[in-house]
């Protein structure tokens, strides 16, 4: 496997060395930065460095590109521009709609590790750093099925979860789970560190409940005030559904309400229960075959239907047949009641299953 | 060292393991609940169970109250009604101020340990629980000294580190650093659980820094409930805070304005690099010798303006003159800079200081 990285941070960094240290892959790196470079090449994190993206891509299976979000579109194009006809590329941004562009182009795949570090830098890369970690893809109607499976097969191999969604639910799901998250953490340490300073000279102590809150806060500038420019519309409405949310809570403190309180708090402790076992594997993994027809966008919308319903795909591979009308596809779903809810689902679609 | 702790939960309970293991004392303890206190006797976390509040302080020489916020004011009482002259009490509630009633006594200090865990009981109790641990201690005008030094001596020996404050400004910070994360918590978990419920099936996968920034969501709500009631006008003015600072985020991402949202988060970053420095120790211990008056409420005057000005006292003495009418407090402060701080402050009390 021959897998090329453009943008030698962290993410590119880790994407690089797991994909040398599990996967025996050869990799091309490229940064635009020759400091960066330089380091990705004396740390051994890629097999080559490259002078341009158009030279780092030009004979690979597959690219990565890891560049910050504010870069990530003319470096895509740059990337589609050079790459061979039969590569798939991908990118890891945390915002996905900037690249619909892109999704015209059958070799491309949305993608991003929800995956990180507090400690930026190609430095802080390990090969380690996307083992169990969800792997959001964002296939589309022009994506070709081969390059999908291949990449998914690849980000099985580098240890990740591949999960597929469309690229608008992605945008507002990050915002919740991520932007919104980053913003509440840099205003409670404004808040913390600004709390007493009027008539105090001391900062609080704080204890390790609010260190883990607010790990991320001023997280780096560089990358993030772009996060929150790509994905503005989306944030604001999060922002909205907060100040609504705090409004309830104020409302029961102000009345001093130990019954609205409590339930209000009983209903946080069963959403944290929920999604943290919508991420528990679900058992032994069982075997689906689907027969679909040989077209564009297939594998996108067998894909797209199981994350929409929350069903991981743990590994996916597909059979052409001799003539190529038509095609089988294999996944593997963990658990029974996930297996027996994919197979309803591509039923649903239109492809019979069957279970061998 | 004989201790009573009343109240075996996860933090009463590490008080009397670490008590034990680490002080050789001789731990009673007592529990409303006969479970509790059996899970205690069996895991031999006390020495000896007693059948009341008031057999377990009757011969102690420091006792905890470490029950829940609602159950504080009334247990308190019972346990300095009952508790000899000469013995310290102290509470670990996170608010402070409805025990204002217990500050006439002078052998009361309330108290507030910044530790705990995910886990509450007494089976995940353990000795080193407070190690490094900000103690938060609310001495006042009738505070005994000795009784004060005993008991900042016995935090220090279970591996905490007491901070003098006064019980107001100890609430107004632990709105700001715990109540309102917690508050923060539950809506994020909320919002990221019901983010797309209405049309689509799947919860969102979250990465580690959601993890961490809502581990405390839905904490225990006979607990927390109790705690939001107890500092609910601190609580609302920190929520009124967080609204209006989202509104300023909120304007900068309407108009798409890169400096304002960089320039936010830089200064996020800077506060939180102020709040972690705030907590690292200062370089070797300096000793202080301060001569002060034999009265009531000297050692606390003294405390808290250090406390007040952030700075830290490792370890504190007593030495008072044969004829009792003044006494010397010998004080160890990390760090030339603090130790410094600490001399002017002590001398601007109008206590004149040597450093032997």
């Amino acid at each position: 496997m021959r897998l090329s990285v453009v943008g030698l941070g962290l993410i590119g960094g880790s994407v690089a060395l797991a994909g040398r240290e599990r996967l025996q892959a050869t990799v091309t790196g490229f940064d635009a930065s020759a400091q960066a470079l330089e380091r990705a090449v004396a740390r051994r994190v890629v097999d080559r460095a490259a002078g341009s993206v158009a030279e780092a891509v030009a004979d690979a299976q597959a690219v990565f590109v890891a560049v910050p979000v504010g870069a990530l579109a003319s470096v895509v194009q740059a990337a589609l521009a050079a790459a061979p006809g039969d590569c798939v590329v991908t990118d890891v941004g945390s915002t996905k709609r900037a690249l619909a562009f892109a999704q015209a182009d059958p070799r491309f795949v949305g993608g991003h590790p929800l995956a990180g570090s507090e400690s930026a830098g190609v430095e802080h890369a390990r090969a380690e750093l996307f083992e169990g970690a969800t792997w959001y893809l964002t296939p589309a109607a022009h994506t070709s099925g081969v390059l999908y499976e291949r990449l998914h097969r690849l980000l099985h191999g580098l240890g990740a979860r591949p999960a597929a969604i469309d690229a608008e639910t992605h945008d507002a799901i990050l915002a919740s789970v991520s932007h919104l998250p980053h913003v509440l953490a840099n205003v409670l340490v404004a808040q913390a560190a600004h709390a007493l300073s009027e008539d105090e000279e001391r900062l609080p102590a704080t204890g390790p409940s609010f260190r883990d809150a607010t790990r991320v806060a001023g997280a780096n500038s560089a990358i993030w005030t772009d996060i929150y420019l790509a994905n503005a519309d989306a944030l604001l409405a999060q922002l909205d559904e907060t100040v609504r949310r705090l409004g309830l809570v104020r409302s029961a403190l102000e009345n001093r309400d130990p019954v609205a309180l409590t339930a209000w708090n009983e209903a946080a402790r069963e959403d944290r229960r929920r999604l943290l076992e919508a991420h528990l594997a679900g058992g032994p993994v069982h075997e689906l075959r689907a027969s679909v027809p040989n077209r564009p966008g297939v594998v996108a919308e067998v894909a797209l239907a199981l994350g929409r319903a929350g069903v991981n795909i743990t590994d996916m591979a597909l059979y052409p047949t001799p003539d190529s009308s038509e095609g089988r596809v294999a996944l593997w779903i963990a658990g029974e009641e996930a297996a027996c809810r994919a197979q309803e689902l591509v039923e649903r679609l239109g492809f019979p299953v069957t279970r061998p």
